[in-house]
């Protein structure tokens, strides 16, 4: 085992220069900790640079005041150019059936999670309502099902585990493609009539990460500004809603969480969402946006698998080819996270060895209802600290000994 | 009693174009209702028309993207830039202390609120803490502490009413000025040594509405950019905090909710404050943002005080006057909304009246734990509908008949 450190559980406090603990080998090529335990999407931030001009967003001092943005909608707090935006972004990738659906704005996919559990769940039984999620699991879903203690819903694990012992009303929740193993989902949960519910977590469904197989048409869908186009710093998501009365409960949990969603970050989102479409309708750029991203993505993943295959210490999943709607082509998923695999030991801790032999922090498969021997790492940083992650990862030779 | 109509619980889908209900009586002024029910601040509005030119933001396409501000704070999502303005904000108006207290930035206060509630009680013990406030109090509390039927907290009622006869654990929110009645507050629940936390909510602690006696300092205080400056639609608001585990807590909620809080808004929120607080700096502005809306404010309580006295139909609150440390000046308090009570009968219901006489919408006082003889009406509209409201104000001569 390479280093004795117990670094675990990871101080955010700390990151991302580095404190004692990580400085005792000298061969480590760096001093500096390579955050990639979050997957803050960097990765698109060059290609925003380029449309600066065209994507500016300007807000004077007297816009956007009211709490109100259309009182006659059920999303009574949606800026009505975000909602054609999200209309026609999903229009122009083919990514999700929006005729004849409800858009419920939200701050980030994270409160439209927790909107959804609500609307399914309230005003509540004498039981709170499962929730499960097939492993490994988007790492938040516990965290977030669960810090209220709320008597409406619980969070019951593993969706596998749940079919085959669990009783009682539930609700599954389907990551596809799934965060943090990269697979195009379906729910597991064998259908027990009325007993159980849907919620589909889509951030990743976009083409830069993934063949669009269909157009998605489930009961509740939901999207993020930040896993899209990259602007994570605006907390902006999105719904897609079949029955009103899901949607008008998702509303109001919006309102009695926080009174509305920032109306400068829809205004912002739905012009950045417009440049992209209008990108698409005039073929005007030098490069689209989502064939510019594809592109880099799959630079990743092809420069990822060379070092995996060489150093023969961790394996990563293998993706099936798929027809993709958007592109017309045959392709490969090209993931935002890495989801390794330490094939040596079944018993190793991945994230302690990552941690303390090459200072690249990822995030456990522990936290994904998985042994820990496997470990979830982010691809969407920025170009530096991506080669610098390929340039620790190639040294890296054995998990059990020191070699490195 | 005028009007027989049953407008009760308010469709919000329903404004501001009113539907058949609200046209029975000709000789009501208008058929379009005054929903005064919220507090949405556009008397603001006129002022930063004024200042656009200083006010206006500009997010180019590449800015803002991360979901991190600064790893190295507590408050990992908060603006560096955003939490400078909002210290320098408070030492101008001399409002709050905030030397050596920690802030914490959220979705509105609406979001600190559940914030302040979660830190104060997780992880929690066998029963839920009571949570409550002097009646009448702000009709959210009730449904923002309970819609997700919590383990940890549970709304309790007025805070007299608990300290006569309630038990165990609590937390008393203290609202001051209080909403909807514009009181100064202090906490009514008698000191029970470690079993009482508190929350001081000082949304409308400004020089607008009411004398500064003295730069707030508590535990936990709540502050909005939607009553400070007006700027609703941005849902920002901000804690001072004293204790540094208690901030760290309320952060951490605020992850679990919404993963942070909207870059956009709080560097819009930066930019406001800014010049705001630059005008009081140089002296150079027309008119300063507090003495303009000061101003404003004072003259729409004149006006409105002449209206309530010549109809002899509803009493409104007296305050004190008292020493401004701000304006240096002895001065009225001037709040938000108008707290009505009917004179003539104890049974009338004033939101029903109002709706049905004179198509005004405001809240009734049994959302805020007292009787429905109680409105809320709020002053903060823009100057066309204020105005509209006094003129059909003036023609209700009685409650009780239909003489108007």
């Amino acid at each position: 085992m390479c280093g004795t450190e117990s670094p675990a559980s990871i101080n955010r406090g700390s990151l991302p220069s580095v404190n004692g603990n990580g400085t005792r080998s000298p061969t480590c090529s760096s001093d500096r900790v390579l955050n990639l335990e979050q997957g803050d999407p960097s990765v698109f931030q060059s290609y925003w640079s380029k449309m600066e001009d065209k994507c500016t967003m300007v807000i004077s001092g007297s816009q956007l005041m009211s709490y109100i943005s259309d009182f006659t909608t059920l999303c009574w707090f949606m800026e009505p150019e975000f909602q054609e935006a999200v209309r026609r972004l999903h229009r122009v990738v083919g990514n999700a059936v929006v005729d004849d659906r409800y858009i419920v704005v939200g701050t980030g996919s994270t409160q439209l999670y927790q909107a959804a559990l609500y609307a399914l769940t309230s005003p509540g039984g004498p039981e709170p309502v499962s929730v499960v999620s097939a492993a490994p699991y988007y790492s938040a879903y516990p965290e977030e099902t669960d810090y209220l203690r709320s008597g409406l819903y619980k969070w019951a694990g593993d969706a596998y585990e749940f079919d085959k012992n669990g009783t009682g009303p539930y609700i599954e929740v389907v990551n596809s493609p799934n965060n943090p193993d990269g697979t195009l989902r379906e729910a597991v949960v064998t259908n027990r009539g009325d007993e159980g519910k849907l919620i589909h977590d889509l951030a990743y469904y976009w083409p830069q990460y993934t063949p669009i197989i269909r157009p998605a048409d489930h009961d509740i869908m939901t999207f993020t500004f930040s896993k899209s186009t990259g602007h994570a710093g605006s907390r902006i998501g999105w719904a897609v809603v079949k029955d009103k009365e899901v949607a008008r409960k998702m509303s109001k949990f919006i309102e009695m969480s926080t009174l509305g969603v920032s109306k400068d970050s829809q205004q912002r989102a739905a012009k950045i969402m417009g440049v992209i479409c209008d990108g698409y309708k005039n073929f005007k750029s030098d490069e689209l946006f989502f064939e510019h991203t594809r592109r880099v993505m799959a630079g990743r993943w092809e420069r990822l698998r060379q070092v995996i295959d060489r150093n023969q210490v961790f394996s990563l999943p293998k993706y099936p080819k798929q027809y993709c709607l958007f592109s017309g082509e045959l392709i490969e998923p090209y993931p935002g996270f890495a989801w390794l695999e330490a094939k040596e030991e079944e018993e190793i801790d991945s994230q302690k060895v990552l941690r303390g032999c090459i200072k690249v922090q990822g995030r456990t498969g522990s936290r994904f209802g998985v042994a820990q021997k496997y470990i979830r790492v982010s691809l969407l940083s920025n170009e530096e600290v991506f080669n610098q992650f390929l340039e620790r990862l190639s040294t890296i030779k054995s998990m059990s000994s020191n070699g490195h």
